[in-house]
């Protein structure tokens, strides 16, 4: 068997440390092509750049690697890579290893699960790894060695039609595996108010996650305050199909 | 009864034809709070600016409308006004109208959208509105009864928990209403590739939208291409519940 093309990005740039360690892992199962920003591009969404042109530029071409970085974000470099890029459909997208966790609602705010969202709207199989610690340094070592497990899993079996994976890891030893769903919650007291030395106000995005059911042990919340990985499987169509005939009988 | 106290964004921005026209709408159901960018943000998505501080200004206030400006994205806007500027959560969050289409996969891309979704998150009852006519001067005349009705019976029948509603019009004359799933499709040939004066490539983002299901009679899509409004309930649970047995299977 031909061995596969794996696409790889991530939203904290082309030299932070969990890409380098998302592409040292990869290495060992296929020919890796990187496409990343070139920069910080944290909670990029599925943002793309329409208001002025993106570039990328070659910045490392070895046996079995290529990396390029590009001006854009996440969700743009999947674009660029895919119809600028690579020779033929890569056969995974990988993104991360993000240095944070994208656990609950983080999914619709990361750039690194837009590209996850942007990979699998392609139909490439896709998958965001991502570390519940926001460090520079933080340590990927536990988590190595279930990024390929389920990395070689995922490759195996597939995945149904639209069909992403969001994996979420805890700091620290990890207890094992959970396939979970996205857990109920949302961030507040989100900006810190400062005064300019004008006399403005500005503010900074801060905040805290509530947790709406701490004790549902099926979420990937539970599963990361217990020490275990989670794996939530993520769908691109939105739709709420349980409110179609409901909203069908309004007056309108 | 109390008059709804209602919030407006868009991503067009606070000036945009589409956000006065829906706010002048909205002034006949509510008290109206408008807080939107201070220009174009459009393919904003859910993206929060984290990389340096927000702010926002008052640039209106009469009896029953206040209306403020913000540096930041949509979502940002929402944070903003649910954080720092409402007395109380508003009874509803209305984004657009927006100049062109957010149907099929655009939701996920969509500032407009992107500030629907967070004022689901929050728990308050949260509609999109899109005119398929991405011009400056677009006409919403045709659209603008329904929007009255669409948001009256949202406000009477209420949406089930983590629910939206993302409702696209077709240009022109309508002809009614068809609640409907996202379509699934894809872009395809999206960037415009140039050269400039010191011979580097630059990519303006472009491209084709390429629908996979043009004969599906119950898509977005579909309604829009026949004439149609197309309202698609929307969920911010991205959970694939049916994936999840088969992926408990694999070897982890």
């Amino acid at each position: 068997m031909k061995r596969p093309l794996i696409l790889i990005t991530n939203d904290d740039g082309a030299e932070a440390k969990g890409i380098h360690v998302l592409t040292r892992l990869m290495m060992q199962i296929g020919d890796v092509v990187v496409v990343a920003p070139d920069g910080p591009r944290s909670a990029q969404s599925n943002a793309l750049t329409v208001t002025h042109p993106i570039r990328f530029t070659k910045i490392e071409d070895k046996d079995g690697l290529m990396r390029y970085s590009s001006t854009g974000t996440p969700t743009d470099c999947i674009k660029l890579a895919l119809n600028e890029i690579v020779e033929r459909k890569p056969d995974l997208l990988v993104s991360g290893i993000n240095h944070g966790s994208n656990s609950a609602i983080n999914i619709i705010y990361s750039g690194t699960m837009g590209a996850v969202l942007e990979g699998c709207e392609n139909g490439i199989l896709s998958i965001g790894f991502s570390l519940s610690d926001y460090a520079f340094g933080a340590d990927f070592s536990y988590f190595e060695s279930f990024i390929l497990q389920i990395t070689r899993q995922a490759l195996q079996n597939g995945l149904p039609h639209g069909t992403c994976l969001n994996v979420n890891a805890p700091v620290g030893k990890i207890a094992g595996i959970k396939v979970a769903r996205q857990c109920d919650g949302r961030w507040t007291k989100e900006f810190a108010k400062r005064i300019d030395p004008q006399g403005r106000n500005y503010f900074w995005l801060t905040g805290y996650f509530e947790n709406h059911e701490p004790e549902a042990e099926d979420t990937d919340e539970w599963a990361l305050a217990h020490g275990f990985i989670s794996i939530v499987p993520a769908k691109i169509d939105m739709t709420a199909y349980q409110a179609i005939e409901g909203i069908s009988k309004w007056e309108l």
